[in-house]
C-alpha cells in the first residue's frame, strides 16, 4: 500500500533541466524518464524499456518520442511503441506507462495517480509569480536523504530556526510564544505577529525605516500534501491585516515543493519571491547562498534523524507543544492517503 | 539449486595473471584462490582456510603449496593439509576443496563440477590459434556487473550494434534482415551474408580491393554455455562458402569467454584473431582500444539492465523478433543446467 | 539476546577525545553520545533525542547538560530533560538513557549493564601505570571491522606473529612449543619461557648485555571479557620468577582494550608501558609506529576473516592445538554472557 498521495501534482523538474538529453528521476519510488520531444512538448514515461528493462533514460530523443539505447525501440509520449527495428508487428505488451504532466511556474509538474483525475486547476497557486514589482529566485533544488514527512514537520516548525540555523538565519530570541494555527481542507497555517516592534536588522539593511515601528508577521503555510509557503511580512504598524497592506512594506515568500523520491529520500525544490530590490541580481545571489546553506543545515538534521528512525523503527517517542501544527499537517496527509486508497478500492458488494 | 552449469570449463584467468602472488577470484559464486606452485603447476583451491576462514589468497606460495597468512597452515594443490605449525597431527577436516584446471590458449580453465567428468578434450576449440599467418590480440578482461545471461543475449544479437555502439563500431544501416540461424547440440549460430557488395570502409583501410566486389559474412556463434565467437568474413564475391575460401580475404574472429562471478556479475575475457596485418602491433593496439571502448558500452547497458531487473524481479517483459537466436541460446543453457541437476540427483527408488 | 557481557567496564574513549564537542560512539551496538559538562564531569547518554530521534551528538554542550541541535531540548547527565523551549511542562517520556562512567588511566570507562552493579573497584588494574621509572605510550586507537571474538583469539595466540607480522615484529623461529596455560575466574594466561638464551636483537639495541645470558618470558593474559595484556620479560638468567625480578631487565607491557562496536566491528584501544628508555620520546614514537603497523596487519586479517565468516555463517571449521588458550578464553566469555543473562531473568515460580 503506497504511503504517498498519488492523485496530486508534484514538482518533477525545473523546465531548464529538460532538454534533448533524457533525465532519469525517481518519484514516489517509480523510476521515471523526462524528456522534451522535438515538437517542444515534455513527456514522462516509466524509465524501463519493456523489452529487457534497460532504462529509457540511456536512450535518445527522436522524432516520434524516445528511442531505447539498446535495440532502438521507440516510444511516444503516451508510452505507445512507435517503432521496432527489424519488425513491423508491434506486440501489445510493447508499451510503457506514461504520466500526465503540466508546465507552470518554470517547472514540470507530474501526476502519478489516476490520469482521469488530473486537473490543471489543482496546480498550486503561487502569489505574485510573474508580477513586475516582485523579484523571483528560482531553480532551487536539493536532495534530502529523509522521508518527506520529516521535512514537512521541519517546514511547519519555526522554532527549530534558533537551534539548527544559529550559524545562518537563527535568532536566539525567536521562540514559540503566540503562535496561532488555522486550517482549511487544503492547507494549514501556523503564524504569529510581532506588533509595534522595530524592524529586524535584516529589514534595516534593505530599507531606511527611520523611527517607524512595524508589525512583523510570520506565516508558515503547508498546502497538503507537499508544498510549503513561508510568508514573512514587515508592514507599517497598526494597519489592517489585508493582502493589500501586507505588501506595503517588505515581504518575502519562500516556497518549497517536496517530491518523495523513495520512502527515505526527497526531492526538495525551492523558489523565493520578494517585493523589494527588484532587479537586484547581486542581492538575489546573496539570498540564494544563504538559503542553500540554511537548507543544507536542515538536510543534515533530517538525514541523521532518518538513519536513527530507520534503526529504531519509529519516527517519534515524545510529543512537544511545538508539534501542534506539524502533527495536524501529518494527520491531514495521512487522511488524504487513506481516503485516496479507499476511493481506489472496489465498492463493497 | 545452482543457476549455473558446473560440469563445464570456464576461463578462470590469463596465464600472465598467475605468478607468485596468489589471486582471489570468485567463480560461480565460489571464492577461489589461484596460484602457481614452485614446480610451475597452477592450482586452484577454495579461498578459505578451514581453520578460521581467512582467505588463503592473503597467504603466500611455498614449496608444498599455499600457506595461510594467519597461522601458517599449508595446503597442497589437492587441498590436503601438508603442514600445521606447532603440531604433527593433521585433523581430518583440515582440508579445502580443490578444483580441476587446464592450461590452454594462454589461459587457465577451471572445472567446478564433478572432477570425474572433467575432460580436456572438452576445452574450447579456437580456430587458427597459434597459426603463423594469423595475428592474436589476447589478455582482454573486463568486469561486467550483470548476470551472464544478459551478456549471452548481447553477444547473440547483432542488432544492438546500431544503437549501443553508435559512437564506436555502430552502423546506422545495419539491420536484422536476412539473419539465419542454425544450431547443434553444442552451439547456436546466427548469421547473414551480404553478397556482391563493396568492401566496408574499414576493409578498404586494410587492403586495396580495386573494383573487386566481395561477399561479406557475419557469424555469431555461441558455444553453450559460455563462449561467444563472432566470425566476420570479407571474401571475393561468388566463391563457395568453404572454410578455405573464408580465409581468402579479410577475416576477424572475436572470442569472448563469460565466467559468472555471482548471479549479478560476470568475468568477461576476450581475445581476437585476424588473418591480415600480421605482426603489426600498432594496428593491434588500435583494435584493442576500439574493443575496450565497445565492450564498455555494452557493460554500461548490461549494468543498468541488471539494476532494473533486480528491482522488478523479472528479466524481460516483451519478446522481439531479434530475440530469436538469444532465446534459443538461453533455452539451451537452461536445459543444460537442468539436465546436469537431474543427473546429479539420486535415482528414483 | 545480547551477545555481549553488559555488566562490565568497557573502554569508551580517551579523556583527550572528550571536550566541548560531543562525541558519537556506538558501543555494544548502542548509539552513545559522550560529552564533558561545563563543571568538568563527563557524561554518556543514548544518542537519540526522544522527540524525533535526532542524534544528540549533533547538539551542543550547555550549562545544564547537552542541548539537542534540532529544537533545543536539554538533557542532564542523568538523561533527565532539564528544558524544553516554549513549554514549561516536561512530559514523563522526555528522557534518555544515561550510562555509568568512570575515569581512570586517562580513559573514560563505560558500564552498559545494571547501574546498581557498577563497581569502580572492578576497573582493570594496569601494572606500573603512573610509576616514575616506567614510560607510557597511550592514546592508541584503531577501528577493527571484525567481531571482537576474532580479536580475542588473535591476542591470545602468539603463534600468528610468525605469519601475520613477518614484515614487522615476526620471527620465523617463533613457534608454539612449550606454551603453558593458567587460568583464574577473571583471566587466562598463555605463556612460555626461553631460558638461558641470548637477548633478542631488539633487546640488544636497547641495552648492552655483554656476555650475560637471559631468561625470556612471554605472557599473554586475557582478562575476561575484553582486556589483553602482553607481558614480555627479559631478565638475567637463573633468577626466581618473582614480580620483582621480572623488572630487573627489560620489560614491555602491552595493553589492548576491546570494546565491541557492533557484532562485526570493534573499537581497539591500546597503550604500552616499558621499564627502559624512560623519557625517550623519540623511542616512543618509533614504537608507536611499529605497533600501528603491526595492529593494522592484524586488522586486515580480521576484516577478511569476518567477511568470510559472514558469508559462510560459521566462525571456524577445524580446531588446532594453538587454539587451546583462545578456546578457553571464548568459553569463559560465553559463560559470562550466559550467567549474566540467567541472572537477569525472573526467578521461576
Amino acid at each position: 500500500m503506497s504511503k504517498f498521495a498519488r492523485n496530486q501534482w508534484y514538482a518533477a523538474a525545473w523546465l531548464s533541466e529538460i532538454g534533448e538529453t533524457p533525465v532519469a528521476r525517481r518519484i514516489l519510488d517509480e523510476p521515471i524518464v523526462l524528456f522534451r520531444q522535438q515538437d517542444g512538448e515534455v513527456a514522462a514515461l516509466l524509465d524501463r524499456c519493456p523489452h529487457r528493462l534497460v532504462p529509457l533514460s540511456m536512450g535518445t530523443v527522436v522524432d516520434q518520442g524516445i528511442q531505447c539505447g539498446y535495440h532502438g525501440m521507440v516510444f511516444d509520449r503516451k508510452g505507445r511503441c512507435a517503432h521496432i527495428p527489424g519488425q513491423s508487428m508491434i506486440p501489445p505488451r510493447a508499451q510503457v506507462r506514461s504520466y500526465t504532466l503540466a508546465e507552470k511556474y518554470g517547472m514540470i509538474w507530474i501526476w502519478l495517480g489516476d490520469p482521469a483525475l488530473a486537473d490543471r486547476s489543482a496546480l498550486p497557486a503561487i502569489n505574485h509569480y510573474g508580477d513586475d514589482d516582485w523579484e523571483l529566485i528560482d531553480g532551487g533544488y536539493q536532495h534530502h536523504p529523509s522521508n518527506y514527512l520529516n521535512i514537512v514537520e521541519n517546514l511547519m516548525d519555526p522554532s527549530h530556526t534558533t537551534y539548527v540555523h544559529r550559524q545562518t538565519i537563527g535568532n536566539p530570541a525567536a521562540a514559540n510564544e503566540g503562535v496561532k494555527m488555522e486550517k482549511s481542507n487544503e492547507y494549514i497555517v501556523a503564524y504569529k505577529w510581532l506588533r509595534n516592534s522595530k524592524p529586524s536588522p535584516m529589514d534595516l539593511q534593505i530599507k531606511d525605516f527611520g523611527d517607524q515601528l512595524v508589525d512583523r508577521g510570520q506565516f508558515f503555510y503547508f498546502i497538503i500534501p507537499s508544498i510549503s509557503r513561508v510568508d514573512i511580512i514587515t508592514m507599517p504598524a497598526g494597519l489592517e491585516p489585508t493582502e493589500d497592506n501586507f505588501n506595503k512594506g517588505l515581504r518575502n515568500n519562500s516556497y518549497k515543493f517536496l517530491t518523495p523520491e523513495t520512502e527515505t529520500t526527497t526531492h526538495f525544490f525551492w523558489m523565493h519571491l520578494r517585493n523589494y530590490k527588484v532587479g537586484d541580481t547581486a542581492w538575489s545571489e546573496r539570498m540564494r547562498g544563504i538559503f542553500e546553506k540554511t537548507f543544507n543545515e536542515d538536510r543534515d538534521i533530517e538525514m541523521a534523524m532518518q538513519r536513527s528512525q530507520d534503526e529504531v523503527g519509529v519516527r517519534q517517542f515524545v510529543g512537544l507543544e511545538i508539534d501542534r501544527a506539524p502533527t495536524v499537517a501529518l494527520k491531514m496527509i495521512d487522511r488524504m492517503v487513506k481516503d485516496e486508497q479507499r476511493a481506489g478500492e472496489p465498492a463493497a458488494a
